[in-house]
C-alpha cells in the first residue's frame, strides 16, 4: 500500500466536521473515549486493534479503566492523512 | 469461591425464559450469536473472555467469522448453574 | 486479493511435513493446541484473530479452558490453499 | 476484597529489585515493554486485561506500535501497593 497524501488544513477541518468528539491537538487527531467499565473499553480497543492490523496503520492510544484516549497521525507522511480519518471513523462507529 | 448447587430442570426452564435465543442441548445452556462480520464477533468474545476470567467459569465456544457458538455448563456441578446463568445473561447484554 | 489455488494432495503432505503437529482431518489442516491456562490460550486466539483480519482468512476454531482447536480450509478455493498453511504456520509460532 | 496496605518505601525498594526493568516514577511503578511488532504487544495486553478484571485492578498504560507502557498504583491506597507488585510481576512473565 503507498502511503496516503498528508491532508491540507482545510482538508482536515472538513473531516473534522464529521468526526464527532475529534479535535486537533499537536497535528494529530485526538479524541477521549469514556465507557461504562474497562469490559466495555477494552472490548472497544481489541475491536481497533483488528482494524490498525488491518489498515496497517496504528494509532497512538491509552487507558486507564473505562477510558482511552487515541491520537492520531501518519509518520510516514508527516501528517494527518486519509488513514487516521478512516481511522478514526472506525472508533466512533465501534463506541456508539 | 464455592462451587454453586446444580439448577433443577425447573430452575432451569426459569432461566431459560429469561434468556432470549438460548436453549437446552445435551444438558448445556446453548447459543448460537450472528454478527456482521469477525471484528464484531471476536470483540464479543474479547468482552466475554474478560467476564469468564473474573467469574473463573469458561465456556465451550467455536466461532467461524461471524458466528459465535456457545456451550455452558458447570463441570464441579454436574450440571448447570447460576454461573452459567450468569454467563449467559453476559453473553446477551454483550450481543444487544 | 486473488482467491489463491488450492493445494494438491502432495503440496498439502509437503505442507504438512512442516507444520508440526497439524494433520488432515475432513479434508482441512487440523490441530489442538494445549496451554497451560485459559489466559494464555485467549492470548494465542488474539494473535490469530489479528493474523486472521490481516490475511482476511478466517479459521474455524473452538476453546475450552486451556484447549484451542482449529481447523483450516479456503472455502472459495474449494479446499486447503496457502493462506491455510500460512495461518498454520503463524499458529505454531505463536505456541512455541 | 479489602484495599491492600500501602507499602512503604523500603518494601517498594526490595519489590523492585525483584521486578526487572521496573522503576519508580511519579509514586508509580513504571515500565517500558519493548515487542517485534503490534500483533505481540497486543497478545500481551489481552493477557494483562484478563489478569486486570480478575485482580479487579487495572493499570495506566499506553501503547505506540510495538511499545507498551505501563504505570501503577492503587488509588484507593493512595500509593503503591501488593496489587501493583502482582500486576507488574504478571507482566514481568507474560513479556519473556
Amino acid at each position: 500500500m503507498a502511503t496516503p497524501q498528508r491532508l491540507t488544513d482545510p482538508e482536515i477541518q472538513t473531516a473534522l466536521g464529521e468526526l464527532s468528539g475529534w479535535s486537533l491537538q499537536g497535528n494529530k487527531l485526538h479524541r477521549q473515549f469514556k465507557f461504562g467499565n474497562f469490559n466495555q473499553a477494552f472490548g472497544f480497543m481489541t475491536r481497533l486493534a483488528l482494524v490498525a492490523e488491518t489498515l496497517n496503520h496504528h494509532p497512538e492510544w491509552s487507558n486507564v479503566y473505562n477510558r482511552v484516549t487515541i491520537d492520531l497521525t501518519t509518520h510516514d507522511a508527516g501528517g494527518i492523512t486519509e488513514l487516521d480519518v478512516k481511522f478514526a471513523t472506525k472508533a466512533n462507529s465501534f463506541a456508539d
